[in-house]
Order: structure tokens, then sequence, then C-alpha cells
């Protein structure tokens, strides 16, 4: 171990998240000049070969990873998994129409309130009643053959909630997964359009992945601004697009093929939960916060029994290099965000932190 | 010279543009780790003081640099500045308003069709008759105090034209000052609202700067979408920005201030346009495409009297490492982009390849 690795801790940021290391260090190693091309990777054209060679290589591996067919556009757009809120309506629901939403926590809440400024916003199911520590039932959803299509959130980061079964709905779905993309499989018969912001699983800020199947897009509105049309970016590239971010995705995805795909990273993923649920759920100095049924693989969120002790625990793990664990204002206490590129290692390190806590504190 | 800044080569591309190397540099050092973070400024939350830290040291460095008094605001956004085409109109045209637009150039032309998507489009002055080579004189404006805003782009790259005098106008001024932003003092007075892509003179792509003037922000519509209303962005901190291309900008607003903020670099600039412009102009083997009073001292666009040499020029330019000389395809010929982190040293080098090339095919 270098001294540089040495001082990198581990970090359960919920977003930008940990990236993999050795994806950090090809990228040092291309600065200041990638490759022939006499230039850093963020100063040359994208319009050049290098940097086309760059995102048809990164289209291909999400191409590849997830089974995507050739009616799947594969987009890298600026403007962050927000614009998505506006964007999805904007193409796809009718200023007449409607569209499902499941309200399963704040970001599904913001997308939403954009959809009931172009249209009818129908709310499917909610779990705001119970601070969205649980999914719906699927019993419980108001389901209509009507909608556009069905929105939803597949990962919650501040309530520690996933979407685990496959969705059965009768109109196109669309999905936000910012924050569990390419951590296990999609079954994508179901799906019209899928999104996500990179900065959680597969790269950093700055870029979002919008996967957007042929038929769907053919259903889009008329008239819209160019740059918010789906279709100006599936046809061409309009216009510079993120560069940097669109190439440091590139080589995560490199990296994930080298964890096993798809298959490998979730093996890996349920393990990382599993090691750390059973660390909450064994001791009754811990709580998790979100129902079982419902318990995110991506953000694992808990509590002290003794909340009051919870700042010392953030204190003291922070000055043993675990970072980033205090959880959202909104559900309070504690979380850790063990994305793809979140190390096994680095889940060892803080049971074995939770354990030692626990044996002085408890 | 180390070996790795031996292979870096004299660049002129038109956008992603080159950056000063002392940054790139700077960049290198801080991964895997920045700081004292335990990680790279990629996986840090956009919310931690560290991150705060750059962006709120960026917006102080562009207020200084320009004079910005405490009424504008100062916005980094996703999306590139083909997203403000739309944003600007959406923000402050009124659906039954009207806003002038002066066509320059391809740029001033697409951001004018996305305003005719929202109200009325009042084209003021056009030089589209003469291949876009030269600004239009004001003598020959249609001004007209109903308009909401005045939109102009203040240097156009393809065509290598760029406004030489300040606009006298009656309406507030919007500029898309992508291709030139920080080059030159602007006299903000006239302004309502300045935007820039970051790729030509101040950053990597990925980041768009945004400045509005209060008083101006205050004119907007209502009922925007949320990510699309520029006051979502001026209250606050809305969602995660792209992180790596405010750091960036943030060391390239150092990296301008060591060169003696914008009086500094003006000279210098100065400088290597004169020199450029010179070496053209004193051959007849050369000549510039755009009319001398419009000349863009970021953009000089030339070709050769012969202009079946073009390609062969362009090729043993790239031979000599000096790369990104073709020019845009819809003016052809030769065009040499000398933003302000292009070294004086390319652009002499530059023309000594010129006179060199000139001796052997005159």
């Amino acid at each position: 171990m270098t001294s540089t690795q040495s001082r990198r801790l581990h970090n359960f940021s919920a977003g930008p998240g940990t990236l993999p290391l050795s994806v950090l260090e090809a990228a040092r190693e291309e600065l200041p000049v990638f490759g022939k091309t006499g230039a850093s990777v963020m100063e040359i054209s994208h319009r050049s070969p290098e940097y086309i060679a760059i995102e048809t290589s990164a289209r291909a591996r999400i191409r590849s990873l997830l089974g995507l067919t050739e009616d799947w556009h594969i987009l890298f757009l600026g403007g962050g998994a927000s614009m998505q809120f506006h964007q999805v309506p904007l193409n796809f629901l009718p200023s007449d129409g409607q569209a499902g939403y499941l309200l399963t926590g704040v970001w599904a809440k913001k997308a939403h309130a954009e959809a009931c400024k172009i249209g009818h916003g129908r709310i499917v199911a909610s779990s705001a009643e119970s601070t969205f520590n649980y999914i719906p039932d699927p019993e419980s959803w108001v389901l209509d053959r009507r909608d556009s299509y069905l929105h939803y959130t597949s990962n919650n980061t501040i309530y520690g909630t996933q979407f685990h079964s496959p969705l059965n709905v009768n109109c196109p779905l669309v999905c936000d997964a910012s924050s569990d993309f390419l951590s296990r499989p999609i079954e994508l018969d179901r799906y019209g359009l899928i999104y996500a912001g990179a900065q959680k699983n597969i790269g950093p800020a700055g870029v979002t992945v919008v996967l957007v199947r042929d038929r769907f897009m053919k259903t889009r509105n008329a008239s819209l601004p160019t740059m918010l049309d789906y279709g100006t970016h599936a046809a061409k590239c309009f216009n510079t697009p993120p560069v940097h971010a669109v190439y440091m995705v590139e080589k995560v995805l490199r990296w994930l093929e080298e964890q096993g795909g798809i298959p490998g990273i979730q093996a890996v993923n349920q393990k990382k939960a599993r090691l750390l649920y059973d660390a909450i759920d064994s001791s009754e100095f811990y709580r998790g916060t979100a129902q079982k049924a419902s318990r995110s693989l991506m953000n694992v969120t808990f509590r002290l029994t003794n909340e009051e002790l919870e700042p010392v625990f953030i204190q003291r793990a922070a000055e043993h290099g675990l970072l980033a664990l205090k959880g959202h204002r909104s559900v309070g206490g504690m979380r850790a965000s063990i994305y793809n590129a979140c190390p096994l290692d680095s889940v060892n390190v803080l049971i074995e932190f939770m354990r030692d806590f626990e044996k002085k504190n408890g």
C-alpha cells in the first residue's frame, strides 16, 4: 500500500459516492496527457475519434451488462437526475393526460411534483405516513391503464428502502434507478425508460445515463424544446457532453466487468448488505429503520437504541477512518451507503467498529 | 520538461479547449485523495464543507475578477450552454411577449429557434447572408423597447467574429459568452444575464456558469419547472452539481488571477491575436475569413489562397505537434482557437510553422 493509498479512508458517502481505486489511479495516469492525443481528455473535441471511442465503449458496455437490445437508446445527459423529473413528463405526459407515481420518498415526491406541472400526476401508492420506511405492498397500488407511464424510484437513499420484486403493471415503467443502477439485473420487458445520475454507482456527478426504448420514445409529445427532447440526443451528439464524467463512467464500467458484471457485483452487494444487517439485527444496541422486507442493499439506515449516543458514534467512526455515516437529517441516525464500489473490506471494518463501540458503550 | 509534459502538444481545439498545464498537474496531485478528505474530490458529498469551500471560492473569484456586485447571482449549472437557449426564454420571455436576437452565427440561430418555441423571437439583425463573417453594424439594428431582453453571442467560434464595442440598447442584455468569458472585461451595467459553457475559457465541459442580476431575475415567468427556474439555484444548492467540473473551474480561476486577472489575460490575448493576424495579413499565401473589424481574439479563422493545399497544411501541422487546426465544416479552411489557456508559445510555434509551410509550398 503506497502512502497515497493509505490516506484513502472507508467512504460510506450517500453520493457522490466512492469510486474504485483502480479507476482513480488510471485517471491519474492519464493526466496531463491522455493516450496519444497530446492533451488531457478534458481538452479534446467531443467529436474527436478518441472521445467518440470512449462514449461508444461506455454505451456498448452498458448494453452488454444489462442485456439491452438494439431498440434501447443509451444517452449521456447533463443536468442531473433532477432534470429528468421534468424531462420525463415533458416528453411523455400529455397536458390532458395522466401518469402514475409511486411515492416512496423525497425523490419520488419531487418527480411527482414536476409531473403535476405538466399533466395529471396520479398517486398510485405512498408510504409517506410512515416516513417512507417501507415499499407499499403491490396489493394496495391503484393502477390505471390510462397512465402514460408509471414512475418509481427503485432505491430510496434517504430511508434505506428498495423495490425487490418486479413491478407488475399495465403501462410502461419509468424508473429513477440513480442509487441502484447496475447493482443488480433489471427485467427490461416492462420498462419504457430508466434513468440514473452517475454519482452513486457508476461514476462522478455530472452525467445522467438515460435508457429509452424506441417504441416508448415514439409516444413522446410534439414541439419539445430541443435540448429536452430525448429524440435530439438519440439521433446524434447534439452538443458538448460532460466529457470527463463519461470518461470516468467508461472506466467504472470496465471495472464492473472485472467484478464479473452484474451477477458478480450483485453477489458482493448481497453479501455486504447481509453482513451489515446481520450485525444490526444481532444486537439490542442497534436497530434498522426500514421495514425488513423493504431494506435496501445500497443504503443501510440504522439507529442506536440510545439515540443520544449517535453523535458520539459518528464522531468515533470518523476518527476510525469511517466516513460519511451520518444519516439524512429527515431520518436521523446513521446511514452506510454501500454502493457497488464500496469494498467488502470497508463493510467488515465498519462491523468491527460497531461491535467495539457497543462493547465500550453498551 | 518531464517526459509527461513533453508529450503535450500545441492544442488549438475550439472546445473543449486547452487548459493550463499547472491546473492539470494540481488535479493529478489530488488523485486519488483530495486534501484531508480521505477520498477524491469526485467521491465527497456536495454538501461537505470541502466541496462547499470549492464552490464558494469559485464564486468569490468570478465576482472579484469581473467586479460583480452583490446583486449578481453566480450559478453553476449542468446541461451545457445549449440548455440556456431554452432556459433563458422559458424564464424571461412571456408567451405573448417578445425578445430580440442578434443572429451572428449557428449558436445565435439555435438560441433564437428555442425562443420562437416560447414567444416572439424578434430578429434584430443578421449577418447570415455573408456566412456570418461580420458583426452587423449597430446602425442597422432594429431595436424595440418592448423586448424583454436582447440576446447575443459575444464571440462566434465557427466564423471567428467577436463583438468589440459595448452594445447600446434599450432593454436588458442577455449574452452567450461561452467562447470569450473572462477573456476581457464586461461592462456589466447593461446586462441582465450572462452565461458561458466552461469548456472554452474556464474549465472542462460539464458546467455552465450563469450570472443573473437580481432585478432581472425578478422579472421571470411564473410556474417554471423547478430545475429550469434560475431562482431555484440562486436560492440554494438544489441538487448535486457537476462537482468535478466546478473543482476544475476553481483551479482555472486561481490560475487566471496569477496571470494578472482580466487585464493581465486580456493583454496576452491581444498580443496572441495580433501576432497571428499580422502573420496572416503580411502574406499573400494566407487570408483571414472574418471581416477585419469583426475579427475574434479567441478563434482565428483563415484559409490558404490555394485552398487545395489546406488538407496538406492541416496534416503537416499535426505532424509538427500543432493540433486541431481544421476549420469548422461550414466555413472550411483553418481555425486556431487561442483561448485564455493557449500559451503565447503555441502561437509563436504556429506562426513559425506557417512561414515555413509558405516557404516550402508558396
